[in-house]
């Protein structure tokens, strides 16, 4: 059945990022160390265009990810970088240069409206400025019978799962203490919930916890 | 080798214990969803008198965890609860009762020195009032080859490990999310530092997490 998933990295000290995201380091400091584990894997490197990479565990993880995802949904800032009191710049194309990794339509939340941009490969950005629902709603007819993937950051994945709207977690928790950085789930506030864990599968560089998420979180 | 171990166990979302403990509720609300794991094992409810429960991995983590450990550290709040301004009560015998479930010395982080507890079942409890390098010095001569455990609160966890003084971390990470509460690592404000991921084992119940810490945390 398709649905809600996050697909995230995360360090063991709950962090999503490092500190101080910048132009240069859009993970922010120690960032780059969450996703060791991806730019290691061959399926990794192959949707991004590069070759080598080991096809080990963590690979099979996310060409599964990349098989079963029909649409994905992310925030302004993971589209583009930090947000000036300027708003973005409409020239931004992402990071991901004019063959970017997704291969499916993203929709990006923003507050500035802007064309679509159709890119290489089968991937488009579109803009929707009318809120998580309305994204969620497009992302999903898009989708078809594939999942949504939130591809973050972690005020994307907590909006949606505040609103009940997200019926899948997976979290690849890497062996990294971060310190500081933007906490994935920070204090959400929400009644104490249970989750299903429904799947483990862990190697040498990275935890990949599966879950699924009742549709009573409040 | 002996070491000094780390052992607890925390929500998805990071946190050691839920939002507002006190005497009824030592854990914070929702707390008990972290242990859950733990009560249902054969093991637990033996060293807590109990019968019953199951012989499962997460019995057996369980097991090795009391097998390995020669002593235990751990903080005030831990053992007694919260501690207003006139001090611990001076005839608190901590949660467990008179056989409570370490069978080793425990060594309780205080500021109010107080005679050792001898308690039944080979449980002492020793206060410590020169800090926790003084409390890990006189684990260590108890343990004699076996691990220390710091058994937390979290602040001791974060206080071990950005002194440089704990060796491995085993993280009991339950399919919860409790949204609030005291968060295990918090915001160390240390360098990122890489750990070395050596075991997982996983049930429905919880992932065991298990790391070895480098000499270099700063």
């Amino acid at each position: 059945m398709a649905g809600v998933r996050c697909d995230i990295s995360m360090s063991l000290d709950g962090f999503a990022a490092g500190p101080n995201p910048s132009l240069e380091k859009p993970l922010g400091e120690g960032g780059d160390l969450l996703h060791e584990w991806a730019f290691a894997a061959a399926s990794w490197r192959e949707s991004h265009g590069l070759s080598g990479g080991e096809a080990n565990a963590d690979s099979e993880v996310l060409e599964e990810s990349v098989r079963t995802t029909g649409a994905v949904v992310m925030g302004r800032r993971m589209f583009s970088g930090g947000e000036g009191p300027w708003g973005p710049d409409p020239r931004a194309r992402g990071w991901w240069g004019e063959d970017p990794p997704f291969h499916v339509p993203v929709f990006v939340l923003t507050h500035h409206d802007r064309e679509t941009l159709v890119m290489e490969g089968g991937t488009s950005f579109e803009f929707v400025t009318d809120g998580i629902e309305a994204a969620l709603e497009r992302a999903k007819a898009a989708a078809g019978d594939k999942d949504v993937l939130l591809a973050g950051g972690a005020s994307i994945v907590q909006q949606y799962l505040k609103a009940g709207l997200l019926d899948e977690l997976q979290i690849h928790v890497a062996p990294v203490l971060l310190g500081e950085g933007t906490s994935l789930f920070d204090r959400l506030g929400i009644e104490p919930v249970g989750l299903e864990a429904t799947r483990v599968i862990a190697s040498p560089s990275v935890t990949h916890l599966r879950f699924r998420v009742p549709g009573r979180v409040t």
